[in-house]
């Protein structure tokens, strides 16, 4: 009993820093432009939209476990923060390492074995090698793409970002889902010849 | 095949409409205090949370279930906005009204039978019978006691809620895990002998 007591402490108080996502900057703008994007809804905008875009997976997919992934695949940066997605090869190598080391932070901080878990969720999610990661990491792709389409890419332009960066990304959606993928190229495409990257 | 590509531009085009939930904003802080949240990111704390407190439920729940439930509970709030927990009863039932209403626009922007599932979800959320359901709300309830604890109670101050107010949203947590509301109806009564709720 005090062991359960214990634990129902820890987790309660994993609730409350887990708050701290809410904090977290991300280097993308809302649909409307109106404001930068924190990771926490970006982390809701991923889960629910993968509940929503579940047909268009490549494979059978279990979403469940896909929306677990999205709703905790960036809480290591409460610790290690965001970094642009389309930062300097060094930059994100660097970021892969201070967010291993992130990983160790905040999942040891939930009860055994739910953090053991999440971790090993985690794990599965970055190696992108599953069907249900490969989808995660499509959503998880196709959010920013489709923000700035819409938007107008200010921040795409601001960053000099090119059509061949976007690409690459078009085709880690297309490891998940070569629909969504066939329709974000169109529409990357587009933007491109709308002068929102550069060719 | 043009049947799928028309699901596919409607559910994106629903990814794009959900991105406004999150300039919703609820009355409630963070628990750091420096702001008041917004929906989304509400969403994402009560998904999460859900999942980490799932050993804590009174009953056998589905918590795949009720993270969906989570994820798309507040999605009504993008036509009829977000209303203080504590509100007079008129005001609150205009709201229940109002949301039905939210119910009819928002759910059937999806394709079928996606739409229509997460509408039966949403309606289950509501009627609070099933455990799935109760465990959900509870964890709803659950997080602006706690975030209103943690950071001072400014909001329930301004607001001059009262113990009885809250003690009535602990009985909806009790629902969902007689756990939990133990633990919080402690804290509850150390936030009022400190000032922070009217005794």
């Amino acid at each position: 009993m005090s062991e359960i007591i214990g634990n129902l402490k820890k987790d309660l108080a994993f609730v409350a820093y887990i708050d701290r996502l809410k904090n977290v900057i991300r280097v993308n703008a809302l649909f409307d432009g109106s404001r930068e994007e924190n990771t926490a809804e970006h982390s809701w905008h991923a889960a629910t939209s993968a509940l929503i875009l579940a047909p268009y997976a490549n494979e059978d997919v279990d979403i469940d476990r896909v929306i677990r992934m999205l709703l905790i695949h960036d809480l290591i940066e409460i610790e290690a923060g965001d970094i642009f997605a389309y930062a300097d090869p060094e930059v994100l190598a660097q970021q892969e390492q201070l967010e291993i080391e992130a990983a160790e932070v905040v999942f040891t901080q939930i009860s055994s074995p739910q953090g053991e878990n999440l971790r090993a969720l985690w794990d599965e999610f970055e190696a992108r090698i599953t069907p249900d990661a490969k989808f995660a990491k499509a959503i998880d792709r196709l959010l920013p793409i489709f923000s700035n389409i819409y938007n107008g890419g200010e921040i795409w332009k601001q960053r000099k970002v090119s059509l061949a960066q976007v690409q690459e990304n078009v085709a880690i959606i297309r490891e998940g889902s070569s629909r969504l993928a066939d329709l974000v190229n169109e529409l990357v495409l587009m933007a491109a010849q709308e002068g929102l990257l550069r060719t």
